[in-house]
């Protein structure tokens, strides 16, 4: 069943629960990533498109969203035209490892991803659901393609964002580095200010220095009473 | 100027600002560690003896602590004499790349380390006090040093406690790894809620498995009044 839900910045998206539907993960990476007036994004695991269509909002810079799942892909092209963003926001359904047989190399200035997050290694968290465990899963690919993709379609300088569990967090430097990206900034997301942390979002330069790692002020996303943070609201809800 | 401060668990130190004072930072690292009953400590990078006198508080294990500069070396050996602990805390005057020459290899359990922080190829920060210059800039040693040193003195699945700079993260990481002492564990200390982290707690465990890191809950010092927190006040005074 699917229907259409809110998203911030005054934008509609189709969803559905048997496929997918964005979390907090998406609204965060958007939030994190700098964008200029005219930043030429790409989307690297745009799954219904939620980081693209707000990224929209920040940017007039031109945004391909790449997303392998037929499905999804569709979903994310028609929640584009609920928008009335078919002239800034594309959508290729296709491998992100083909991502370069669309887009030049060498010309984006920003690059998000918010991709499948469990190892395929890790059979216990498979999920039954095919569209989920393709999600959650790197059944199709591995940090390491993700990141020869982003050094491939990033402009020297250009920026990788990433969001990621804190578990992955070497995993993650690793393959960035193997790919000349160098982690710039680092932010930790903790449920509640007494628990470990649950997300972690990560800015890459392309060819950038490898000193001056900073780590961010800390996102907590609850308050004692669970209701969210005055900080997350703002980001949730402008 | 020498004086005579309380150190957290009842302890006395002494101290002189000419020469070097502990800090916030010895004090978390000492509460980071994890000790058992009869747990083997060295600390690598002493000082004047703050972490190695606060884990004879946690632990009835031998504890050496290896400091280079005689004045610290001896103010340490003092400091020990003062609170009454010298048939458990041993002060070794030398190179901390020595240390195999007094301590057993693959022998201890848990080793500390607050080294100096910043590189001594950035001239700027230099400080012209030669005790601080020493303690702040990497002129005896380098992080591989340190880690190679730690990788000799572990036992297998023992355990490295270190706190730095959160800038040197990925050196740290990479020094770790190049030494078989797999990260394991990460903690930030956040200034205040909405400040950048500036302290960073790391515990490694030597040929521990490669996965499974945890970032663990924020650690934030001071609120909003510059008073510290409650976790920081209970760290720091019981």
């Amino acid at each position: 069943m699917e229907r259409i839900d809110c998203l911030p910045g005054n934008l509609k998206i189709i969803q559905s629960d048997e496929v997918f539907s964005y979390s907090i993960d998406a609204v965060l990476l958007a939030h994190f990533a700098h964008t200029r007036p005219f930043s030429r994004v790409v989307d690297l695991c745009a799954g219904n498109g939620a980081v693209g269509l707000m990224l929209s909002q920040k940017t007039k810079g031109k945004i391909d969203m790449v997303e392998i799942q037929s499905r999804l892909a569709e979903m994310a092209e028609r929640s584009v035209q609920l928008n009335g963003l078919e002239e800034q926001v594309n959508v290729i359904h296709d491998d992100l490892s083909n991502a370069l047989h669309y887009i030049e190399h060498d010309s984006v200035d920003c690059l998000v991803c918010n991709p499948p997050y469990f190892d395929c290694h890790d059979q216990n968290k498979v999920n039954p659901n095919p569209y989920l465990a393709l999600a959650r899963h790197e059944i199709t690919f591995q940090l390491e393609q993700l990141m020869n993709t982003a050094r491939q379609l990033l402009k020297t300088k250009g920026h990788l964002y990433l969001v990621h569990r804190p578990s992955r967090l070497l995993d993650i430097i690793h393959s960035m580095e193997a790919a000349q990206i160098a982690p710039k900034r680092i932010q930790f997301v903790y449920p509640k200010k007494e628990k470990e942390a649950n997300i972690v979002l990560v800015e890459g330069m392309k060819q950038g220095k490898k000193n001056g790692l900073v780590i961010m002020p800390p996102l907590i996303v609850h308050q004692e009473n669970n209701k969210y943070t005055a900080e997350v609201e703002k980001i949730l809800h402008g």
